[in-house]
C-alpha cells in the first residue's frame, strides 16, 4: 500500500514522502484495527487530531494574508467552510485517498468508504502524516494544489449572500465604500417591486429587482459580482 | 511602547523581536481604535484569529508527542484546558503583557485590563504577532518558557478526575493494565463505607476509602498518583 501512496504523492503533488509508519497509521481506520486486535495496529484518530490543527493554522494564515481587509468574524466563517466535513471529504476523494484507506469488513459493507465523516477524518489524518514526515513547507505545497486554489476561485464564499461576497471581493484591494440606493418602488402593497442599485464610491456598479428591498439588494450585488468576474 | 515590549521579550524569553507594526496591532484593543477613529488604527482581532490557530497547532503537536499513548479524545480534552480563556489569561498576566495593551477610556474604567476574555485575546494576539515576525521556531521557544512547563508539571490534568490522571501518567511509558478492586464494604445501608485498591498489572499501587465505590476509586487513584510524584 505504501508504494502506491508514495507514487500518488509524487505524481499528483511532486512530494517525496519517506516515513512509511505515519502513512500506515493515517490510512488505517479504527474499524480495521478492531478486527485485527492481535496485530497491535494504530488507527488514524490521534494523527487526525494533529492534522486538523495543521489545517487550522495553514488555512488561517492563508486567509489572513489573502483577505487583508476582512474582519475576524468573516475570516472565521470562511475558515469554518473550508475546514469542515463537506469540504474536506470532497478534497479527500479528489486526491484519491479514499482508495487506500484500510477499513474493517463491517465498515466497508456499510459504505464507509463513501461516508463523508470518514473521508474528512482521513484527509486530516493524511495531512497529519505529511506534517510529521515533511513539515509545514510540504503542507503548503500540498495545499497550494488542493485547497488554496478553491479559496482563490471563490468556492467558499457563501453564495446565498451576494452582498457579503461583493464586499469581500472589493475589499481585497483595500478600503472601499459600498452603498445601496433604492431606485424605484412600484406595485400595490401586497405585491410590491423594488429596484435597487449598488454603488462603489457613489458610482453604480450593479442593479437588481426583488419583492423586498433585501432581495433587490442581493440581486444588485449578484449582478455586480458577475460583471466583476467577466472583467477578470 | 514598542521598546518596552522589545525589552520584555529579550529579557524574559531571549527573543529579538523586529517588526513593530505586528506588536502595535497585537497590543491594541478595539475599544482604543473606536476612540481614535481618525487615526485609522487596526485592533488586534484579526491577529488574534491567527494566534489562536498557531496555539492550536503548537500545543497539539506538543501533546501528540508528549503523550504517545493517549487517545484522541483525551488529547482534545487536555488541549481545550490549555487553549482556553482561563489558562491563557493567566499566561498573559504572567508574561506581563497586560501592562502594555492600549484600551479605550471606558474599557479601562470598567476594569478591562483585568478581564480574562480580554487578556486571553491579548495573549493570542501576541502569539500571532510573534508568528508573523519570527515564525514557528520563535513560538516554540516562547511556549517552552510559558505553556509547555505547565503541561509537564501536570497543571492541565483534571484534578477532579484522579482516575484519568493516573491512567494518563502511567500510559506515558506504554500500554498498561489498570484495575480497581473492592477490598471492603462496611456500615449500614444509609452510611456505607467502601475501601478500594487500584492495581497496576495486578499489583496494588494505591488504596482509598469513600462513601461510594466511585469516591473510593478516586481516592485510591489519588494516593497512587501522590506516591508516583514522590518517587520522581
Amino acid at each position: 500500500m505504501f508504494n502506491a501512496i508514495k507514487q500518488l504523492f509524487k505524481e499528483q503533488f511532486d512530494l517525496d514522502i519517506h516515513e512509511k509508519r505515519h502513512y500506515q497509521i493515517a490510512f488505517t481506520h479504527s474499524s480495521y484495527v478492531n478486527e485485527k486486535r492481535k496485530e497491535n495496529l494504530q488507527d488514524n484518530e490521534r494523527i487526525e487530531f494533529l492534522g486538523d490543527a495543521v489545517l487550522e493554522l495553514t488555512v488561517s494564515n492563508f486567509l489572513y494574508h489573502y483577505f487583508p481587509q476582512l474582519p475576524e468574524g468573516d475570516l472565521s466563517r470562511i475558515r469554518a467552510l473550508i475546514v469542515c466535513e463537506e469540504s474536506l471529504s470532497k478534497r479527500c476523494k479528489e486526491c484519491g485517498f479514499d482508495q487506500y484507506v484500510r477499513l474493517g469488513h463491517g465498515e466497508e459493507a456499510n459504505g464507509g468508504r463513501e461516508r463523508s465523516s470518514l473521508l474528512c477524518d482521513l484527509f486530516e489524518a493524511v495531512v497529519g502524516a505529511l506534517y510529521l514526515d515533511l513539515g509545514l513547507d510540504a503542507i503548503e505545497k500540498f495545499l497550494e494544489q488542493t485547497i488554496y486554489p478553491k479559496i482563490e476561485s471563490g468556492e467558499f464564499k457563501d453564495h446565498r449572500d451576494n452582498k457579503t461576497a461583493l464586499q469581500e471581493e472589493l475589499q481585497k484591494d483595500g478600503q472601499i465604500n459600498l452603498s445601496y440606493r433604492l431606485l424605484k418602488e412600484s406595485g400595490p402593497s401586497h405585491n410590491k417591486r423594488f429596484e435597487v442599485a449598488v454603488c462603489l464610491d457613489g458610482e453604480i456598479i450593479g442593479q437588481g429587482q426583488g419583492t423586498s428591498k433585501k432581495h433587490a439588494e442581493q440581486a444588485a450585488a449578484k449582478q455586480a459580482l458577475e460583471d466583476i468576474q467577466k472583467d477578470k
